[in-house]
């Protein structure tokens, strides 16, 4: 029923602590998952659930940052919920993984809230032409359930005062924001721009259910050093870097 | 029926090109609507409508960078009309200033249609007397004409492919947002942060009627030099420095 082991490749994530079996072909994690989970602001003992999440890379990666979390993940597909709860046994990070729908909520989440939802929905729409030939990689990329749906279940499963995170291409904050409205509030929107003074292409976004403080445009965090690409040289920026390889806590700047 | 002389100060813009009165007391414009007259992509022959234009500032800011538009305001506040009809002659800029309230558009309006629709509406909400400064009542107090009104009545008034400028808070990009929908594309976003690194306070917005481009978070354009306030010295980068002193057009980075 999963994907056979030929057809995976195992990926190091945060210098090394994790170690995340991915399909070779199809949707495959880099490091917008793991920007994510190092911009959630979760303490040990809080519930965290993750929308779609894939092979588990976020919230694998949150789980290694903060001890103690309660974390659980839905995932529509059942060759990727299946590499999540491998990836998770493998890594020793304990995560629950539910199959289903977020647009048809199995009963057993329905039921329950979380101190944090996190979610790094599909970036792309399907009628927009993303001609994936590989089903998986399809319903990971091109959407099925548009990003108001993603909100509206983040939204319900929240507690009172709880946080969302997500991360989302910076042309699709609009749609995000219209679906955020009054039931949101403290929106911190955190830009990513590739290198310093080129245009966002994506965004962090932080919301506090029923929060009442206003909506910050945070300065970029800017990805990469330099104005250009050099050769195969890495070139992120040392906040970046501490990110990526050492697992660190993204800073957002205050709002 | 208007202000009196000595409720008036006469303040230059655009480097002493325009000379504009102003109540000594009230709403006062400041660098915003220099800005955001600076940012329309206007050209000779075109047609320009302000909604709420005060004192006129911002239409007689862009009718002395492009000859041969021709400018409309509507304005609610008959004091402010009769103002900026007196700066429209004594600055030997034409400017049709038409009296009446954007919620009800006088019909003379609503039969017109413009190449470009340009406003900076009220950053504060203003009903029941609240004050400017009380930034926490705000958000419980209803709002006399809401964002979503202004950008309704532009939107309408727009030719297809006709162009929306705007400034607004930061702060009030979701609502901004929320209120253009599906009707503009090709939006641009441009946040004015006050310095380097710090988050933004102003947005410049810039979206197409009917346009179908992509959604863009553009880098922050810094207006003071420095991480700090220097006394009173001027601290005004040069690019800005341009465009308040010389009346030179803003440049966006690319979409």
């Amino acid at each position: 029923m999963g994907f056979k082991d030929d057809l995976l490749s195992q990926d190091s994530f945060l210098g090394g602590q994790l170690a995340v079996h991915q399909p070779k072909a199809g949707y495959r994690a880099g490091v917008d998952p793991v920007f994510l989970a190092a911009s959630v602001r979760a303490h040990p003992g809080e519930t965290v659930l993750e929308l779609g999440c894939g092979a588990g890379v976020a919230s694998l990666c949150l789980g290694s940052r903060v001890a103690g979390l309660t974390l659980t993940g839905i995932e529509l597909q059942h060759e990727y919920a299946a590499l999540a709860r491998r990836n998770s046994v493998e890594n020793g990070v304990p995560f629950e993984v539910v199959e289903g729908d977020i647009a048809a909520l199995p009963a057993e989440l329905r039921q329950r809230s979380f101190d944090h939802v996190i979610a790094n929905p599909p970036y792309f729409l399907r009628e927009n032409g993303v001609s994936a030939t590989d089903e998986g990689r399809e319903t990971a990329l091109g959407e099925r359930t548009p990003l108001s749906v993603w909100v509206d279940v983040a939204m319900r499963r929240l507690v009172q005062r709880g946080q969302l995170t997500m991360i989302q291409r910076a042309e699709r904050l609009p749609e995000l924001m219209s679906a955020l409205d009054a039931r949101a509030g403290n929106i911190e929107v955190l830009p990513l721009a590739p290198r310093e003074g080129r245009k966002a292409r994506l965004v962090l976004l932080r919301a506090i259910k029923s929060g009442r403080g206003p909506f910050a445009l945070l300065p970029p965090l800017t990805l990469h050093e330099g104005a250009f690409h050099d050769g195969d040289r890495e070139s992120y920026t040392p906040e970046v870097k501490a990110v990526l390889r050492d697992g660190a806590a993204l800073r957002w700047p205050e709002a």
